[in-house]
């Protein structure tokens, strides 16, 4: 497949680093590509950002077979930018699309066409620490059609927009609410895969949550509603004693990268690290007994989210003091150090543009 | 709110009642409404039928804030247009709504639109019997913005779709395969709202039953993995000695219209009818000793669909020979006979245009 380029007339001009807010602004170029069964993906291009101009009867509209993924690319100091495990993300959109029976990507090709529409877009991308370039890759479901079944058409697009600094007013703790109530995902469902119909699960709840002054929503599993699965756009971590601990992934959690990274660096760093089943329960008599030190989400947004207060039902948990603990500062200083270029790739986790 | 209508200057014509298929044809207009914090539902307008243009961005396709509801135009043999318990479907999509953070509608605003828009359409409303209009009401997320939260625009559309009968080779009983590894939905999760996200849940396991030679699957709830919810795009009865038994709604099971109407019957009828958990094992039981008279789903598609094959790992159960029995023959006439005039209508269920 050959990549064709279609460049903007009129180009548009970035937002100041200081007024970005997330996901509100996209850049001028935008990557297209089409899928039938004849051809299979077909048509790359790079063009400008346009609107998409879709069928009513569109069967993403209806029936919701799509997927997506986020990601970022950093610009270091030097001027140089940066992708943070991207074929990771690429790797779980296919895993996506297999479960969503919709048809793979080719990485490698992919990758090349990301890079190509970064470096075309290099001026969108934010220099003041703590910004970056979101990217979104989507597939949507595009046949005209109102039976229910796979489609037989794709979209591929990848949009990007500049994103401002998640802690605009320093690093600081969220509260979390615990869903007694309303489930996200059950083993044997879509959970584990990055597909709409899971954020459309949350939002009853996460609307519930901030009514009640939370931030966010952590789900307990669906068939105990004992066991904590995850958070909101996050996965989850426990400091208990000297363990740093997080639930295994068990088909209704989200593989998340960064959780990945987090496991992988505690581990290097010669910390006792579990993936195991962590039931409400054992929180509320960690925090009893003083033994839950920390707990903090993971993801890309805002790489290490600490967690100052849960909510389960009446009782309320404050953890650290309400304050951000020395793992949850200590990984997220190193993982931006990565991103940003301060610190050795010593994961080869870099790929730069 | 006063509903403004644009003609299409050149109407296209309706295929021919034997050349009907389902959900693939669209009439000339459609009705469009938008919806805006500041405005509620606004801009009600019959116009020609005509592609959405949308943001790559806008919410829906990346998080599945969606509903939408299923209902059928009939016309008698007289040329009257009737509509089957049309209030419910829309009781239904304000219950979705409410589920999935979206704005309800008003309903008797919607009706009268609704018959306006048929009224104007009224000769795309095929004829032949088993023959009707479909009509898909379906509202969608419509903020062009990356955040997870539930957007604050919508666009709220009826479109139209003329389509054949469902069983073009008579009234066939089809077999439907039991899932044992997948599900669908599960209680505090979003199973009994008519959203996108649990259809994109039901096509792995429906593409599985598609290659093992089946039609549809039959799915078990999610947490004990035994009792029977519903099929693919259909609710389930079963006849067990002299008892119509369906299982009751319990949070993770479409509520439908037709299984509302079966019970009705039935009940009406003298039969004994319950409402209640069913697990696998008493099927498979009642199966052995002969007990199991009957199965049939219930849904607006096919009205009845008498099941006649089971399978469930490697046991495959025939249902009344592989024919249609006697309770799945009577509902579906007497249903229908209600729906296209041919018999009187006692439980007030039909709307004249």
């Amino acid at each position: 497949m050959e990549l064709s380029i279609t460049e903007k007339k009129e180009k548009g001009t970035r937002p100041e680093d200081a007024k970005l807010a997330f996901g509100t602004t996209f850049t001028d170029h935008m990557f297209n590509m089409d899928y039938s069964i004849d051809k299979g993906w077909h048509n790359p291009r790079i063009e400008p950002f346009a609107n998409l101009v879709l069928s009513p009867a569109t069967m993403m509209l209806h029936y919701g077979q799509g997927i997506f993924e986020g990601l970022k690319a950093y610009k270091t100091e030097t001027g140089e930018i940066r992708l943070y495990r991207p074929r990771d993300n690429f790797k779980r959109l296919n895993k996506s699309a297999k479960g969503l029976c919709i048809p793979t990507i080719d990485i490698d090709f992919i990758m090349e066409s990301l890079k190509t529409l970064l470096r075309l877009e290099k001026n969108w991308i934010p220099e003041t620490p703590g910004t970056s370039l979101y990217i979104r890759p989507t597939v949507i479901a595009t046949d005209p059609y109102l039976g229910v079944r796979a489609s037989h058409t794709y979209r591929f697009f990848i949009i990007l927009s500049p994103v401002g600094a998640y802690y605009s007013a320093g690093f600081n703790p969220v509260n979390i609410w615990i869903s007694k109530d309303h489930v996200r995902a059950v083993r044997g469902g879509i959970g584990e895969f990055k597909t709409p119909g899971n954020y459309a699960a949350s939002l009853f709840a996460s609307e519930q949550a901030k009514k009640e002054g939370y931030a966010q929503v952590l789900w307990l599993d669906g068939i105990e509603r004992k066991y904590i699965e995850e958070v909101g756009a996050m996965n989850i971590f426990f400091c208990i004693n000297d363990e740093v601990v997080t639930p295994k992934l068990n088909g209704s959690i989200l593989p998340g990268i960064t959780r990945d990274s987090v496991l992988t660096l505690a581990k290097r760093w010669g910390m006792k690290v579990s993936e195991r089943k962590i039931s409400i329960d054992e929180l509320i008599k960690a925090h009893g007994d003083g033994t839950l030190k920390e707990a903090f989400g993971s993801g890309t947004a805002a790489v290490i989210s600490p967690v100052g207060e849960m909510r389960y039902g009446d009782k309320v948990l404050t953890i650290a003091d309400g304050k951000t603990g020395p793992v949850a500062m200590k990984l997220n200083k190193a993982i931006t150090d990565i991103q940003y270029g301060k610190a050795e790739d010593t994961e080869a986790w870099i790929e730069k543009v």
